[in-house]
């Protein structure tokens, strides 16, 4: 007679939830799989708004439409302008990253970079004018994505800023972005000291035009394409972006030595790009912008089309409930903190840069850019893990942008808002991190996940679109 | 009473050598966990060899410094100039890749980069002529190792070629490499049609002068730290070097920028340089010489100081043994082909670039450069293992180039006569192919190893050297 295995064999544990049961017997040398199991978010109401959601007809081929305009589109860079002209912004009118948000509630990079914005445009003598004239309202602001437009973390953008044009050439489809100023000290990380401004009246006066006439001799640029390549040269697309600004810096600089504007105007735009690993980070932006505009609107859909911070309130737009924003308070992201900065200086997530998480790159591409843990934090392992685990809560992959370690599988792409609910795994957003306090700049970079109200929300939303279900039997 | 735990319980097989009794087991489900184990190369002579050369007192520390002195190198472009002044090069002289070999037993790809240098030199009227010429030796070649030099593929490099010089500011030393021509029909592939040699001389007149004054006006600049970030970018530093290119586009640009050239020779030589991702290799070619030459002649060591092919021979170099070469007959790449070509057309490896293995980059680096098994064969798991296996034939790893994915490992550095022949794991190359007859050009890219002879050659010189050991008591 043999005894049970169960006594003879050693034991082999599964685990799911607490770690601590796990860490004892790791302890005494049981062999244990830890597995990442989380329950469902929310409950009640909820469940039966994921049944009926899981559960509505046009569902399946929602989504597989929706994904599908997403990844026809070919993002193109093909002018570069003044933002009044480019999105018809009015004098004295101002744009903002993020769903909507009052003065009273916004956050301090928000408004230092709002009140940098007006002294810029020459409405205001001093910053602490501006603050009276945005506190009075006399100043109003709008939302990027309202406009067809990101901007990358307060993402103000007013009418003398020159914004990068891109456009679809099948749909003819276009998306905008402000021009990256570098990193530190700068208005879209709250500061508007007067190198701010002096820095800001420089690209408008001179990089801009130069790389119009650039973009313009060179005719499209293919960001696409450019994307491409980076995810196979250490970029993730949103915290590294070092490849993709020499690729554009490569594609343009033949038009813009040829330019007929002064050398040294032509070195100083040559060392400002080339200095700055992040400026193509605002392509990137307005080419998911450009793809994720494209699936909005399809009844059915719970695809998400757009993830964009304040810095007060994290909001996500879903293509099958129209404009409505589904918002939660925005969490502080955990990382790397510049010289002496420290978790208590930083202001909670913020920006329209995770429009590169929702098509598929930045957090979702980490794969692709090991090298990204020495700026937000992680390591070289957890960068492995994070894209692999985003295939559970997306709708596709992009054959066009390739993880190669990964054995060359396309980017994780299109979040699925009852994917999210269902495995309570959220995007994972790598992000810059503002100063709270206006007038601070950058205070360092992290990991950032949504609140679960966003998806939660969105999904409530989506139940009261769908189809009642049949009535008990 | 129990069974047997043999008959009770699944068999597990570790195996070693033949695959073809694991894959039998395979067929019936068994699971087989196949060893990478191979004999010693030799036997004989050759135990005793390893035996004298690994009792060696000198052994330890003479390594030991050999790869202190390559790891202190910081390898600086400083200067960009014609080979007759950097090299003392007399005109109707030549250098060309690999150990010394004669005109009947070069192969084509050699015959016809010497026979398009004649021409380009205005030695000869046609390459016929040429070819009369090198074969009566009126127009004598040597090995560009010889002269501190490197030159990849044929390596051909004459009087008036422009060359880059790279110098150590610690030491003073300098190495210099040829400026690269791009793909295809190019000279170092054995091309010697008119479009060749009207390239090299546009590349004489105009895009060297411009990358001299670039060079002296930026002042030094720092190849060892691009080669850095090259591996964090997807770059392995021999067949991919497409983010070193444009590495260094940005730092010379502004420079270039403000040269007082005609602005269409500038555009010129930015749109050439930038259309070539290849164009930084020959940079980290001049940084691998200029690095192992600091490790000759330590007597006692068996670092690989040099690997190097001319298409007919592959010849190491080693520190203890001087000048030596120790050489077998090179081997065919496996690999991708371009276009029609397959392997019938490919001549076997030759070039000076596997200095860049030799200081631990290039194949030894593959883990840091997945997407380079679409250019040379292989996959992902193979670029990641070859790394992982480097470390076994390496004496350091070197804490300034990093591979992200293996979480910032140093690269495996400094190739061990004695760890190669006790192994029997052979350095990977990865390389482009040369087509076997003169003037056809790059036919592709692949894998290789040296022959396992140049390693049994050189531990048996090595053990000439080392002290006799004790007789038997």
């Amino acid at each position: 007679m043999t005894a049970s295995p169960l006594l003879s064999t050693d034991p082999s544990v599964v685990l799911s939830g607490a770690g601590v049961f796990g860490d004892a017997l790791a302890d005494q040398a049981v062999p244990v799989a830890q597995v990442d199991f989380r329950p469902p978010l929310g409950a009640g109401t909820l469940d039966d708004a994921l049944v009926r959601v899981l559960a509505d007809p046009r569902r399946a081929a929602a989504d597989a439409e929706a994904v599908r305009r997403v990844l026809a589109i070919r993002p193109q860079l093909v002018d570069v302008r003044p933002a009044r002209e480019a999105l018809g912004l009015e004098p004295g009118t101002f744009l903002h990253a993020g769903p909507p948000v009052t003065w009273d509630r916004a956050s301090g990079p928000l408004r230092g970079a709002l009140m940098g914005a007006m002294v810029f445009e020459g409405l205001a003598a001093t910053p602490e004018a501006a603050e009276r004239a945005l506190a009075d309202g006399t100043a109003p602001f709008e939302p990027c994505h309202h406009h067809g437009a990101v901007g990358p973390m307060a993402g103000v953008v007013s009418p003398d800023m020159w914004v990068f044009e891109l456009a679809d050439p099948a749909t003819g489809r276009r998306a905008w972005c402000s021009l990256n100023e570098g990193l530190g000290k700068v208005l879209r990380y709250g500061a508007y000291g007067p190198e701010v401004i002096e820095r800001l009246r420089w690209m408008s006066a001179v990089l801009g035009p130069l790389l119009r006439d650039a973009v313009r001799a060179h005719g499209p640029v293919d960001v696409g394409a450019i994307i491409a390549q980076m995810l196979q040269m250490g970029d993730e697309g949103h915290n590294r972006n070092r490849s993709g600004t020499l690729m554009l810096l490569r594609d343009l600089l033949p038009h813009l030595v040829a330019s007929a504007a002064p050398s040294a105007d032509i070195a100083d735009a040559v060392r400002f790009v080339g200095g700055n690993d992040h400026f193509f980070l605002n392509l990137v932006m307005a080419a998911g912008k450009l793809m994720m505009d494209a699936g909005r609107g399809v009844p059915g859909s719970a695809l998400v089309v757009a993830m964009a911070r304040n810095g007060t309130d994290f909001g996500i737009q879903v293509s099958g409930t129209g404009d409505r924003w589904f918002t939660g308070p925005a969490r502080v992201p955990e990382g790397l903190f510049l010289g002496s900065f420290g978790p208590g200086d930083a202001n909670p997530d913020i920006g329209d840069s995770a429009i590169t998480e929702t098509c598929g790159i930045g957090g979702f591409a980490m794969a692709a850019a090991p090298a990204i843990v020495r700026f937000v934090g992680g390591d070289v392992d957890f960068a492995l893990r994070t894209s692999r685990r985003m295939y559970e809560i997306t709708l596709t992959e992009n054959p066009q942008w390739q993880l190669p370690v990964l054995d060359f599988r396309g980017t994780p792409t299109g979040i699925d808002v009852t994917r999210v609910v269902r495995t309570g795994v959220l995007p994972q957003i790598n992000t810059g991190m503002a100063g709270r306090v206006p007038g601070t700049g950058q205070v360092g970079a992290g990991l950032v996940t949504p609140p679960a109200d966003c998806f939660t929300g969105a999904l409530l939303a989506l139940a009261e679109h769908a189809p009642a279900l049949p009535g008990p039997v």
